[in-house]
């Protein structure tokens, strides 16, 4: 056994219900592993006391530090504060600590506490409350044996800020040999999974750093892991020589989005935007403008279904539409430039094509899509034959143009 | 403790890392519940041969039957079927129905076998092997003293099948007086929590009937549960006094959204419609054209941030921009009217407002969103104050949309 060993315990009948996913788990596992050290195991069971103290029991043998989370509201299915007063043969009394902090919560919120919220200061005899600055249930501390134990609301939120407040910091004191791992991710477009690894350098890479690969669709995500002291150096070198080959299909990186990354592009790079989308739906549009500052560079959107929305405003001439349809390059072509016409934007894209599940043909399949894009230096079309169902058919096609606009502004930024 | 104890163990470094929640633990759940069968605890371990073995031999004296996902593949790190050999005492040997069932799954794919594969065919020497129809590794299923333990791969649609192919008939069987839980979902909108609440008819409720409720921004959440043979007629007199109360708030049922619910109702209305959006960026156009057929209904859609677009394409007197600002009841009223007389649509919807964070004012503080919705009987405006950050006012306001879309085809379709 490890010197110090780390276990979760989980409580909540929804955990085991299937009514809910626990991500209480994975919260803490990523905090702790960010921090270098790891969780043993992980342990649910339904809100039962009994079920709660045979699991702390077995815990408390096994184990030097146990999280637990849930079943410290104020209603009748909270019964963790019970079970850990039996689990450790301490009896519950009102911690005056924990009242004044229920108490305070709801001066604070400004609301009427109801006599069912004392509950929550009822805690076992030895129990340190821990503050909750989101909620009314404070969480506790409590030693047994060579065990230390910490108790947290299963509400995620509060959960988490809890864990950094009250728990991290004691787990950092003692166990200061921590580990740390590091991980960069790198967020690829335009290459298959399979593509993506045989390029990475593997031979090259320093001693150290791990790779794995996960997919966000259409996105192949790679992580670069390293620990230990020189777990930066590592990954600088790692990431260097990732971006010498994949750099240039690097779309995003940790906590960044490829719309959010384009639509800084297009802000800082000066240029304005105009779209119509026909078979995405105005997917690329919502995806540009669920970023603050959307308005900055992007003046409208059209979504044109009909082929006299087309005509009205995207200025489609009516023979062109009956010679060649819709889903056409001829029409691709014909609404970019009609739009930046009309609006006489920097850059105007258009987006045609057969999200299905119906409407292909053998000439036009369903995942036929063409892209146009319009600008100073003229009008640039391509066909795409995309797979996958309507969604994916749509996710790719509108992040195909968001890549088409982050080489323009890269483009012109270089300039 | 109750006469037949489930239990699931999953197994796998990346569950307690952070890097992904176990969704197994739900799955099985989820199909327990619908049974009439319950999980007794859930236990995570890494893919350690001893960590392993400890949480089989502590969960083989508390359950009676085991689910085991995760640890099967072909790589080092697969290390449960010589966890099992050691915790029940079965030495691993080549089992020839697990090679055949290897073998076929590399024939029947055109692929060729890798000797890393044959490692899967070893399994404890009283297993009996469990099919895979999607991945190469075979589950297995160990009876061990009162003890039932089935092995299933961790990837989860390989699971999923194999888990109703394998392991639901043998419960099934060995545990007949399962009391399948029956649920119906009920998704509201326009009302609150704690109001949605109020309204509910506890008193008159059949008994056994339970209520819970979950939230999905901007949606209310109820669910009514029973269990036993007459679930079906409890929730048949439960759903009759809720949809009497509530009924008129009801956007969708289980398994539905609002825009497919609403584009269903359009086009069997028989309606056109077109939109004009701003603050919400082409967020309803986006969720109504995620719906496979929505070219039958939707004539077009805009995204007008810039002034000139309101100009352009929904014919806003320059003047009344200039007097009353893109954000009022007079261009929300213009917006659709205007879109109207160009589209000839049935109806045009529009939507004028401040998603923030920025460009608030006292006035009209982040939040302001003004609605107008025009038909043949006339325009229809109205001002809201949604509060929460810019996504949660997009949803509010694409979801509010919605709602007028459905109250009015419902009164086209009842006249």
């Amino acid at each position: 056994m490890p010197p110090y060993d780390i276990a979760i315990l989980t409580t909540g009948d929804e955990l085991l219900s299937g009514e809910i996913t626990d991500s209480n788990t994975s919260t803490i596992g990523g905090i702790l592993s960010t921090y270098g050290y790891r969780l043993r195991c992980s342990l649910s069971v339904p809100d039962q006391e009994k079920e709660i103290v045979a699991a702390l029991q077995y815990l408390i043998g096994h184990v030097q530090f146990i999280i637990v989370t849930g079943g410290l509201g104020s209603t009748g299915d909270d019964r963790t504060a019970r079970a850990a007063s039996r689990a450790l043969g301490q009896p519950l009394v009102i911690n005056e600590d924990a009242l004044d902090m229920v108490h305070e919560w709801f001066i604070r919120h400004n609301r009427q506490m109801e006599p069912s919220n004392e509950r929550q200061a009822l805690l076992p005899q030895w129990a340190q409350p821990l503050p909750n600055q989101r909620g009314t249930a404070p969480g506790f501390r409590l030693q047994h044996k060579a065990c230390e134990l910490f108790f947290l609301p299963g509400v995620p939120t509060e959960m988490r800020a809890m864990f950094k407040q009250s728990v991290l910091p004691v787990l950092q004191q003692k166990i200061p040999e921590a580990n740390p791992r590091q991980q960069r991710t790198f967020k690829i477009f335009g290459l298959s999974e399979p593509k993506v690894e045989r390029m990475i350098p593997y031979q090259q890479l320093p001693e150290g750093v791990e790779i794995a690969f996960a997919l966000d669709f259409p996105l192949v995500l790679v992580k670069l892991k390293a620990a230990g002291k020189d777990a930066e150096f590592c990954l600088d070198q790692a990431e260097a020589l990732l971006l010498r080959e994949l750099g240039d299909y690097l779309m995003a990186r940790e906590g960044e989005t490829p719309e959010g990354n384009v639509g800084k592009l297009l802000a800082s790079a000066g240029l304005t935007l105009s779209l119509a989308e026909s078979c995405t739906g105005g997917l690329l549009t919502t995806m540009l403008t669920s970023q603050p500052g959307a308005s900055e560079f992007l003046e409208r959107a059209a979504v044109t279904y009909a082929d006299s929305a087309k005509r009205d405003w995207l200025k489609v001439p009516s023979l062109l539409l009956q010679q060649h349809g819709a889903v056409s390059e001829n029409c691709a072509r014909a609404m970019a430039s009609g739009l930046r016409q009309t609006t006489g934007t920097d850059l105007s894209l258009a987006i045609t094509g057969i999200a299905g599940p119906d409407g292909g043909t053998e000439d036009k399949p369903v995942g036929t899509v063409y892209l146009s894009l319009a600008s100073a230096s003229g009008i640039h079309v391509k066909r795409y034959f995309f797979s996958g169902n309507r969604n994916q058919i749509q996710r790719m096609s509108a992040t195909m143009a968001l890549e088409w606009l982050r080489r323009f502004a890269l483009q012109q930024i270089e300039k």
